[in-house]
């Protein structure tokens, strides 16, 4: 489904190349202001234009449909859009009959009958993290005293990330990279046992975010390698304060009250402008394929906030499920 | 909460030293053949007793409390219990006042206010595993044609996992690992836009097995180094096989029909047998400390049946969503 | 929450005074064939106009934000706007300090420590009805072969309905009814047990609906006076034909294939001309009061077809958890 | 599903001739006092045994099975459960071939392919009432100042009840019953916008318990013939009390402070001793039929314990959801 979280839920609908682009959230706490100006400085984080990003650009104003009076939250549905105006869907004429590698077209156009809006990847386009950007900002209001900080360490197996830009444009070819996030100021006990662990919730919400393919708490996979005597915490006072930490601020899938630090890992762009292979239905037969449209030579570039924005949204949740 | 999935939900109940464990399966199909014997084997995997797992036996013996009626789900919630009935719970009074490092001892207490049933982990404890492998067993009752495997392929940083754990024993300090998991017969479309993505689901039941800190689909943490003509999987056929598998089985979130695959973390056990440092709250100093009770040194091999078995839960979920 | 259903989801938002109010249904199949026209004529069912309704008229033209492609459902979440366009909000300034009896001015003003939207009721308001009543056609078209029909049987504790609203008129005083449904077509099976009975379902769907204060189910508060072998309806043939149909259609909270009967209560508009006392907390002292703005005298009237809508609303949740 | 709230939820398992019937309960706070002797007066109260009630009697002694330590709850899933250890199942046989009127046993064969544990009704047995009255004795705890208090008001028709019931021992006819519900000292604010109104969860509940087909809030289906000037409740002082309570303490859908009251009609038990006619399978034509086993000839009598529970549990979901 399109909904995420129990007690602050957002739902997002809309396409790459449809009308609006939007998101509704439920559960958001009366009297917070908010103006839609609030939303600017993360929108413009998230927005193209960067060497490495697609040069599609989109306004990206947020329009306040409902949820909001006197510049505060109401305590009702908190309806956000953005209009779509920029698009060009001829470009995606193509892929009707031959399905890009590594993107969704294939499995899109099977799960929904060939119904499915396939104009830029429709609904499951990165357009969408639009909207979620727009909530994460919400979410961090009832996040106070928390910080949510995420940053790019490496592009293209690299951390000179401008040189692995760079080399990426040189080469026409996308390349991945490494988020880090860290959160400090996450009271102890949040997380619900037994499903909802704080690394339930946070892959959950992250996994929605194309194009990530790993997460790791941590230490993380290097953990796997330790012993317990080296990766265990050691407790240094009352507050549950430890003196490294390997956990990532997490035990029993619960905050400790240390900062929370997790890693993803970012696959390059599909749409790379190298020439690849794929099946072409009209010819029945595997043939050369080069990508159109515009498109992001290292998305990884993009993510942080809306890294960031998934986390909050996530975080937000498991607060208000802990302030019952 | 204490539930899992949607449509094949699960929820899970008891604690390590309490009377029973068990797990009621709600939205399972009526007319399912199953026996308490069915169950056997995936338990017995999972039962202690290897070298390098805790001399703890339970008898494990999963008792229908519900829902089945002349040997078949009767499509009525599917209740199964488990004594316990080899518990020595004065081993833990100690970690009232010192908080075991890396396990929940100290969060727990904070987040339930000190009513939660300390013993032995409590509900956090790895004891409710074989809840999960109970209602894995019934899930992969549903998932006809589809096979799912996970090893252990590196203990302790060696994939040579037999004398790793001599060396855990030899050291007395425990060692984590690494699972690997590959489901095969998946068919195209399992996943559900935009929150519900395969690498979401999978993940959030992942992370409900104490242990477990990172997971990576298909290329994984790999892929942030290729470039997208390399990570890209070319579709050769019409049924969107792919001549690589970099992406896991799973493009936009939905499996595309190629084996699904995924690799997790697992830290070392909290319990080692090593000397560790933790806060003692009674005398206000962190001390010295030796955990007490029978312990796993690398719980890692026990998991392998546990991942089948939340994996097959959360594809029985994910599947039956697709049935509608 | 404003969220209703676990498999045709439907979210509604927005205020009586907003810019919009709009709906998203999620789970709504791919492949749906749907015109913005196929929802005027229920639209016009519920619009103002009649003797005894509000002067207010909307235009109520439905703006397709997403989830349709090529005129057809898309499987991604489709959301459906509608504009406000006719507001006199300075109307609504004095029940700051004065609550409307009847209304839900006193409790939306504590629940939401003064922040909520009031002007018109804000998001509580009966033009949210507009948002179901076009979720309520989305919801017909996945209930192929089952007729739902609801009609105002009573008004004013008449039969005669037209006298009743004339009555009203020239009283200037407010006036509730009595609506009766019919479901044909629905099949055997349909309800869930335990709490997802058929009459648990609905009854919660119908009670969404603004000045709804009773439900019953075939005979109802009859059958409270009758004996069981009166009361029983007696099985006629193998699927399931009954003789009489005291049971409404429902047996165990799960549809029994005759026709599905209820009927429901609808209290007089509490906007009524007449003059009535309320608190003021300016002057603090009861105090004679008249509502202003424009309102229905018969809200009734306009009840059927929201009835309708929320009913297969319900049904069309409750037959996707069947098809699993 | 079998699984009834959000924050205070509550799974019931089970079936009348099975092993254990029971109850998990998550989302209960941590540190409450809980004995199983707590639960005992309410058990008695819906124990079989008075005129009219039937013979079967089960001694309903409950068991916790988690979720308590030190006679405290520990915030973990607590279930309850109880022996079944007075089962005749011969006596239901014949209901394989006729079906009994006024019972489920069509619908559930129909809608579980003949899978369903047939005997007693299986999982939709009035047995499973044991398991919501032992809920609702947890609920009340978190109710702290709330009262909720049914009493049957109406038996056969008349309110003089104790002659009602030996009219139908005499007659040898089951009869029906009218139960009123008051909830005293609900605070302002508790029901949720749009569709989590207190009517819509309370008529959810209600609706669960076997027999019932309808509910009216306050005036109810009275207040379809009132005036708006009349059926307006004029707030009288600023904590929102009114001089009278037509509208049943809620307005739009949320509490308002004054008493919630609250009706429901209770149909005759299906089981009569009275002949009757059903559709024979086996001999393809509709016969005369007697119900066999031990069954209420006045369960409205039972209902009043029950009722309570589960507005309790009603009442703890939408309160929980308000304390966010």
């Amino acid at each position: 489904m399109n909904t995420f979280g129990n007690h602050f839920r957002i739902s997002i609908f809309g396409e790459s190349h449809g009308k609006w682009v939007g998101v509704t959230i439920d559960g958001c706490p009366a009297g917070i202001p908010l103006l839609e100006s609030d939303l600017l400085p993360d929108l413009e984080r998230r927005k193209a234009g960067a060497a490495g990003t697609t040069p599609r650009k989109e306004d990206d104003l947020p329009i306040f449909v409902s949820g909001i009076f006197n510049d505060k939250t109401t305590g009702a549905p908190l309806t956000i859009v953005f209009e779509n105006n920029n698009i060009r869907s001829a470009d995606y004429d193509a892929i009707k009959n031959t399905p890009r590698p590594g993107h969704a077209d294939f499995v899109l156009r099977q799960k929904f009958n060939g119904f499915n809006d396939h104009r830029g990847g429709g609904h499951s386009s990165g357009r969408l993290t639009v909207a979620l950007v727009a909530a994460g900002v919400v979410a961090r209001k009832i996040l106070e005293g928390i910080s949510i900080n995420a940053v790019l360490t490496e592009a293209g197996g690299s951390n000179d990330i401008e040189t692995a830009i760079s080399e990426a444009v040189k080469n026409q070819d996308s390349i991945g990279g490494i988020v880090s996030c860290t959160v400090k100021g996450l009271p102890v006990g949040i997380g619900e046992p037994f499903f909802n662990s704080l690394e339930s919730v946070i892959s959950h919400a992250v996994f929605s975010i194309p194009a990530v393919k790993g997460i790791e708490f941590g230490s993380g996979f290097a953990a796997a390698r330790m012993h317990g005597s080296v990766h265990n915490d050691a407790i240094i006072n009352e507050h549950g304060a430890t003196g490294t930490n390997n956990a990532g601020g997490i035990n029993g899938g619960i905050s400790n009250g240390n900062d929370v630090c997790f890693r993803i890992a970012v696959k390059p762009a599909s749409s790379t402008p190298k020439e690849q292979q794929t099946w072409n239905n009209a010819t029945r037969s595997v043939e050369a394929f080069t990508v159109k449209g515009r498109h992001d030579l290292c998305i990884a570039l993009r993510v942080p906030v809306v890294l960031e924005a998934v986390t909050a949204i996530a975080l937000a949740d498991l607060r208000m499920a802990q302030m019952r």
